[in-house]
């Protein structure tokens, strides 16, 4: 798979643009659990996920977390470039979910193709619009769905990610998800477990009814 | 005051978009609480305050409120014309929390000069940059910070905003503004009445102690 044709808007770049960009291109892969952008300290370019898994995450001052969005194949993260938007003003951290290869595309190189070419301004204006949906599906769960609602979607979104009912994931790590405590996820599996949703052995959760649990989630 | 003055990348456009914006722009004349875009049903276009005060909130299916942020003279409301971006699968709503004077730039005529104009994709990129990043400090409020900080905040924004410390807001729109119940702000206030940090009275809340809502809302 080669770079250009997982780039959209490849086509509508100059030579020279499209020059800039592989003069400049770096792979990289990634191992598993390795953070690859820490908030505002970093501005590492723009990341085009080549195979692999990324996941997009805020921290508390106290090392809480919550997930903002996770990226797959083919996908790209902006705000590991976000120095180049004067106006955005957060910090994001990304750790690689997998091990993933990417492309990194230097955030200086991007930026000046930005400035001079409106395919590339309107593409990353899509790909900005795309993540603020993310997050504000994200408030609207945290503004009005109970835990056992976002357990039940988390759970779900896992399965679709990983392609089977068997998750290998401990109840810290959704709560690092969720944004809530270890606890919190607990007495709510425990819950699903009761009512015959899901199948907790050590590490593993296993999804015994999709039904009821598409049901709660959309309630 | 001219529109020209206050749309910042007008220099950057050629005579024909120009033209094209003046052709079809409007000035609108909008009471104080009415809703002039509403979700993804309308796409109203790109508004322009000249003068007043918006504010832009998503609702829940059962009717609760949160708002996301607010605009001022000048400022860009971009999302009332996100049918622009087909990446924005989201519902804002707008209503004028003033009465306001603002242009309404169609968002067909603004859609088609951002195609061919890098300044003005760019220009819009940093609008959404600005937004997000004010739904990224709304999230880290809502995960990490409880009521009382949050209401301390909310009230010494709403002084900054009105100019004075005695501020003519009911509990009911505060609890909107915060997403959360009129009960809840109701014992927020009078926990912070208790502590000497505002008098409340019918409609109104008296911020007696500003260094002490600093504190409190910055822990």
């Amino acid at each position: 798979m080669e770079f250009q044709s997982c780039f959209p808007i490849w086509d509508k770049l100059s030579a020279a643009q499209q020059n800039s960009i592989l003069d400049s291109l770096a792979l990289r892969q990634i191992k598993k659990g390795t953070v690859i952008h820490n908030g505002s300290m970093d501005c590492t370019g723009l990341l085009l996920v080549k195979s692999g898994q990324l996941r997009a995450y805020i921290l508390s001052e106290e090392g809480r977390e919550v997930t903002i969005y996770r990226l797959f194949d083919r996908d790209i993260c902006l705000f590991s470039a976000s120095c180049m938007l004067r106006s955005a003003q957060f910090d994001i951290t990304i750790e690689a979910e997998k091990d993933t290869g990417l492309w990194v595309i230097p955030a200086e190189a991007y930026r000046k193709i930005m400035e001079e070419s409106a395919p590339a301004a309107n593409y990353t204006n899509e790909i900005m619009a795309a993540r603020f949906s993310e997050v504000m599906w994200l408030i609207e769960q945290i503004m009005w769905k109970s835990m056992d609602k976002r357990v039940a979607a988390f759970l779900l979104e896992e399965s679709a990610i990983e392609g089977g009912d068997r998750l290998s994931i401990t109840h810290e790590a959704i709560a690092k998800h969720l944004g809530t405590h270890r606890e919190v996820v607990t007495r709510m599996l425990r819950y699903l477990q009761n009512e015959g949703m899901v199948n907790l052995s050590r590490g593993t959760v296993e999804l015994l009814d999709k039904n009821r649990l598409t049901a709660l989630s959309d309630t």
